[in-house]
């Protein structure tokens, strides 16, 4: 298959898999499309181990590396000594109250004092992005992307002058127009149905509007789980197809077990649109956590990043709690088809089979 | 092109149009689609003199008529005669205060004496929607649609006998399995980006859900505006296309004027599903009457039917009177990019042009 990305990047299939698993990039990689490791929650020192474990296991071939550097968040014009300092002290006590509360209710236990309770996690900040992005570009990436909006424009600079291009994820016409403003050289158009942080607007909906309004390839992402929604993503003018959930059960993951037995179990209507998580919309698996944050008592959602450094803790003590009521994260809609566990390589596999069957179907359709 | 639903109806296009107006209704159904008349506002006798309108005006071209038959609702076991007064008596009259305030604070004058005001609109139930059954098949139509779950079954193997298909609208694949049970040939899958009455799963996710678990063919909805989002629909494996929202800005509709130029001036973000219309969620144009009913002074709506009854006569009179920022109607998320007037005619000639040129591209993507 031959489009403006498999040109632009050098590999066989326009199918890209964002993943948190250095496994699961590697395996797609190799298996001709091109994985892209979402940075969020490694230390510039682990994410220089991830990228060295890529390098030596994905034969030479292209992969990507996913930041967070959203275009607006509280704190922005703190100085980054004093950040975290700062920030903390805008949590209001209620909220940290009602998080207790939850979790006592939920008989959560406390973090033993060596499960590095208190390790602030500031992901959805430009200063501590910066940092994986100084990291990634001494690696031999070929994809740099940024998952909240436009990337700063010296960010865009300095990684094409590492000879990377920038991709940037889009969910309206007018943020992929100011992506391309910046020098961004992708769009990934994502629609509601995606997981994690994700616009209003639907993927069927929202690839022909951004197709029609930039000149750079767009990616179809939300909502692609099979090579019938691959077809139909590409149906819609994109160039290829950007994919998450997908991932989560493959058997290259490293995703916890009991999130996985529940992507196994679940439907398309066991998601959720919430803000329980950073601050900003993103889609989740929907359950105790994220409707205990709609209740009559919550006490609303802060903004990013302080939402995310108020449930930090508590996410991982849950993770390590018989609570599994509680234990939610990001998940699309299409994890209500994803019942089995495969090898990557034969999701990928998968993902071209169906895709040529969907092309060759509408073809007869056409013809007849 | 030929498909299942062609062969079925004998139609040269697997294109079908929702409309409340008849001119729409015909146009498309002459065009070679399949024109649907939504039948709600009309009682008995209206609908008979629209339907020999469209009898004389669609040379002998097929077409359908909607109804909406609830699977469930309040009232639903109440005696027909008694219907009326028993709903109304569940009305609050606290509910009854908010939409009166609501309507001050806007300026919104009461209806005049001879403008019908306290005329009740019961039509999401049975008991309404049964005469109009009857009135469509005294006419020569080709399909009978429900817009809410399965039809009755006694209704199912009525419209069978005079040689009418069924189809029924369905937004999870649990909806569509339960209308095949009851006898539907035709499941409208319809996603979350729809106009109206629509559920929390994508079109992209559902239809090929839909596809996979019944036998019948399957029309993909919500989100088809164009010839590259028809083919995506087909991609995914539907067998033609259901369309709503796109006619309400053609030549031919009767949408009143105000809301035409909403239309064609909203983005894809304006719309929000929203339980203030019917009591069931349904897609709407976001303004100041959907957001009155998620503010905190809302009392929270009613459910099905008695949400409408409660809102009927205020909606009347906001269409009556300047408070256009009050006046809210059933629109899916494709009103974005709805910029334009154009007979009913083009727009079926521009769907079959552009799904041709997405299923020529897929393919030279495909063979290179």
């Amino acid at each position: 298959m031959r489009t403006r990305v498999t040109d632009m990047f050098g590999i066989a299939l326009p199918i890209f898999a964002f993943s948190h698993c250095r496994d699961v990039v590697a395996a797609v990689s190799r298996a001709g499309g091109m994985g892209v490791l979402g940075a969020l929650y490694f230390t510039p020192e682990e994410l220089e181990q991830e990228l060295k474990w890529i390098d030596d296991h994905v034969d030479g071939r292209p992969y990507g590396v996913d930041v967070v550097m959203p275009a607006s968040y509280e704190g922005a014009d703190f100085a980054p000594e004093e950040l975290v300092g700062r920030l903390r002290s805008m949590i209001p006590d209620g909220h940290r109250a009602f998080v207790e509360d939850l979790l006592a209710k939920h008989g959560v236990p406390p973090l033993s004092a060596d499960a590095e309770a208190g390790r602030v996690l500031l992901g959805w900040t430009d200063a501590t992005a910066r940092p994986q992005v100084e990291v990634a570009l001494r690696h031999p990436i070929a994809l740099l992307a940024n998952a909240l909006g436009p990337p700063p424009a010296d960010v865009v600079d300095l990684a094409h002058a590492h000879g990377v291009k920038v991709a940037a994820l889009a969910s309206t016409p007018r943020h992929a127009l100011k992506q391309v403003e910046v020098g961004v050289d992708v769009v990934v158009a994502q629609g509601t149905e995606a997981g994690g942080h994700t616009g209003e607007i639907s993927t069927m909906v929202l690839i022909p509007q951004v197709v029609d309004a930039v000149d750079v390839p767009v990616l179809a992402a939300g909502g692609i789980g099979n090579g019938r929604q691959m077809a139909a993503g590409m149906a819609l003018g994109a160039d290829g197809v950007w994919t998450g959930s997908l991932w989560l059960t493959v058997e290259e993951a490293d995703t916890p077990e009991m999130a996985k037995r529940r992507i196994l179990a679940a439907t398309s209507r066991d998601t959720v649109r919430s803000r329980s998580w950073t601050g900003k919309p993103a889609r989740l698996l929907k359950n105790e956590w994220t409707q205990a944050w709609e209740s009559e008592d919550s006490p609303g959602t802060l903004p990013m990043p302080l939402q995310f450094m108020l449930v930090s803790d508590a996410l991982r003590r849950i993770g390590r709690s018989d609570a599994t009521e509680l234990a939610t994260f990001p998940a699309g809609q299409i994890i209500g088809v994803m019942n089995q566990v495969r090898p990557a390589k034969d999701v990928v596999y998968d993902l071209l089979e169906e895709f040529g069957e969907a092309v060759t179907r509408l073809d007869r359709l056409t013809n007849d």
